[in-house]
């Protein structure tokens, strides 16, 4: 998935991405843009769903490998200023990952080549001088992504720490049965369609199909109400093959499997949400 | 309307404007810096209404011209992945336009001096390695902008096609009749103010006064219950001309007509929204 | 609060706030660079309440100290076009702060060591040709921001007016009684945590502790029923000494007294507003 690296060395291209809404990702912007001027910074997103880590992780895994390589802050972090660790994962493209040790940062990490060094941000010199209960992607996370930025040795940041100690985010795995294919919602986009955390060769096994394009699949799931609930779609590459209004499964972009509606969204129309477990089974009608 | 451009050569300031939402268009934007690591990236917008194709011609229409000369990719693209041909339009200013074509950037380059060149975005090199069904402003339209903005040839880019045979938005013309001006409301900017297709001349020359500051004039429209509705305002040149609470006609900052409530939102007050037909008459109370 | 300030000289840097949203925001930003290409630029809110003054100001005061000495362009203008106005605040710290006179400036100036020079915006070479009655953040700030950050003299901008005679914000001042701490609701931050206008000395000095941790405090208010009501809750370092879905008191990350719900939304929890007045004492349970 890597796209040509533009000429940055590390750390001279900082992205920013969290759950806290416009201001306060902006003056994390503005920390670095203090301790790293000549870094460019792109606020990835201001606008993930507070809280949800998952939903941040997937917006990771599936934007960083379009960035340049750099330093990237990543904060979904409900337990700010409590024992949680504040890390800087490394990974094997050459990108240091900043974050809230929360499993927030380990999917993207993996998708970049894998991880190749992770650190506790311990060092004092890479904080502000005064360090809030409330905000460290201020106080903590902005600075030391900026010093990264600047060039800072790794090993300065703190203790080093085995990447396997690091924790990891509890998605069940695709299931793949006889005809049918178990998997969790993961998010929902910003057209409201359903990312799937299964892919396409998933699909292609459970069915026993080499050639998914065309195929009516069922999506089966479990209604608010708790009764059982069905519709039928068709696989296609991209909304425009089903008129608008009617739903498709398709390969998302993000290489995950999706259920979608054409110029609508599938999480309102069908009443899913990010969390739900769905089954796809071939229709037999 | 056009402002001393910088010393920005064409293609080193890429504006991207989508109904994406926050983090699809920043992944845009990390394509463009990873191709393009020196150009200047603006997002102009990240939250025009989904698949409003009107709503986003106006916004670039409004916009560009102050901005400086550059690349600006504009995607509404409902009909991602299907036959709509993705074009770059170069206009007499300069700039180069990127995007569908479904006349999302028709206006705005009839703007900036009118259309100098159109060509099909066909060449695999200006694209990613491997093209999603459902992402084409990841892996078509912003690997294109980049490379314009790095200085590719336009005519490398892929066929040239007429200006004429671009696809044109379908917007009623302002009728202008006796003591009555009938048009469209193209959108509602952030406050909720109404934005109506048709300009200070046109509603002179429809009620016969050179000089509208003080008028009063009626606004009639036909309220989603069927019934027709009017109110009287007076045409001022600016909200704080009225009490908080009040409507007002006047001269929107794109040059258009609009009609507004000072410290509110016409759009709810009034219950009229995009895609509607008012008219404009003189007050004869 | 001061950060190590980097390299930029005065005007390299240039913030934007305004409650304008996303795309005339990023209109002002386009300005900025087609006049001072280059400047960096950082849209540091584009979401203030509409008309909110006092958000729009405790938004500059708690961001700018963490921003690189620049301009910062401020824009809530309920009086857009009408006589208000419009100024170039110069801080002790060496930022200019560009906006409307209405109170807006004056608090983050204080903070960045008081204010130095103001000057009014009166020279027609500093705004674009045509000024509309409705979008002076296109038309005036904005150009006058960016031809400071080019490093027009404070002289050239218009007449020099005395700091005593900008406008200021009507916040009351906090009140400290014989253990109770009267004080208001300044707004709510993003999470809807309540960001009250006075200081952890204030609260230590009305319940006579010199040290606050783990104190339980009562907060009183009056609902929107008109009827008196209580919370007690602990005075904490940080959300998560709490459990999930319980409220605290605490000390906000910008310096002010503050009341949240652990993962939850205080503002929505307890019927709070901003512009409200609580009362905080001692729980004598």
């Amino acid at each position: 998935m890597r796209i040509r690296p533009g000429p940055y060395a590390r750390g001279v291209f900082v992205s920013l991405s969290t759950d806290f809404g416009a201001s306060s990702t902006a003056i994390c912007a503005g920390v670095v843009h203090s301790i790293a001027p000549r870094a460019t910074v792109l606020v990835l997103s201001d606008e993930i769903g507070q809280y949800r880590i998952v939903e941040g992780a997937m917006l990771l895994r599936r934007a960083l490998p379009y960035l340049p390589v750099g330093v990237h802050m990543g904060i979904v972090d409900p337990g700010v200023g409590t024992s949680r660790r504040p890390v800087a994962v490394e990974t094997v493209r050459g990108d240091v990952l900043v974050g809230p040790d929360n499993g927030l940062l380990v999917p993207a990490a993996e998708l970049l080549g894998g991880i190749a060094t992770v650190h506790r941000l311990d060092n004092p010199d890479y904080r502000l001088p005064r360090v809030s209960g409330t905000f460290h992607g201020r106080d903590v996370f902005a600075p030391a992504a900026a010093h990264i930025a600047l060039g800072a040795d790794l090993d300065t940041l703190g203790v080093e720490l085995a990447a396997d100690d690091l924790v990891t985010l509890d998605i069940p795995a695709p299931q793949v049965g006889e005809g049918e294919l178990v998997l969790p919602v993961l998010y929902t986009d910003e057209f409201g369609s359903l990312v799937l955390g299964g892919e396409r060769a998933d699909l292609s096994a459970a069915l026993g199909l080499r050639e998914l394009a065309g195929t009516r699949v069922v999506v089966a799931w479990t209604g608010p109400d708790g009764e059982p609930r069905t519709v039928a779609v068709p696989f296609e590459h991209t909304y425009g093959a089903v008129p608008a209004g009617q739903p498709l499964c398709y390969e998302d972009s993000s290489g995950w499997l999706g259920v979608a509606v054409n110029q609508g969204s599938a999480a309102r129309r069908l009443g899913i949400a990010p969390g739900d477990v769905i089954t796809l089974r071939a229709d037999q009608g």
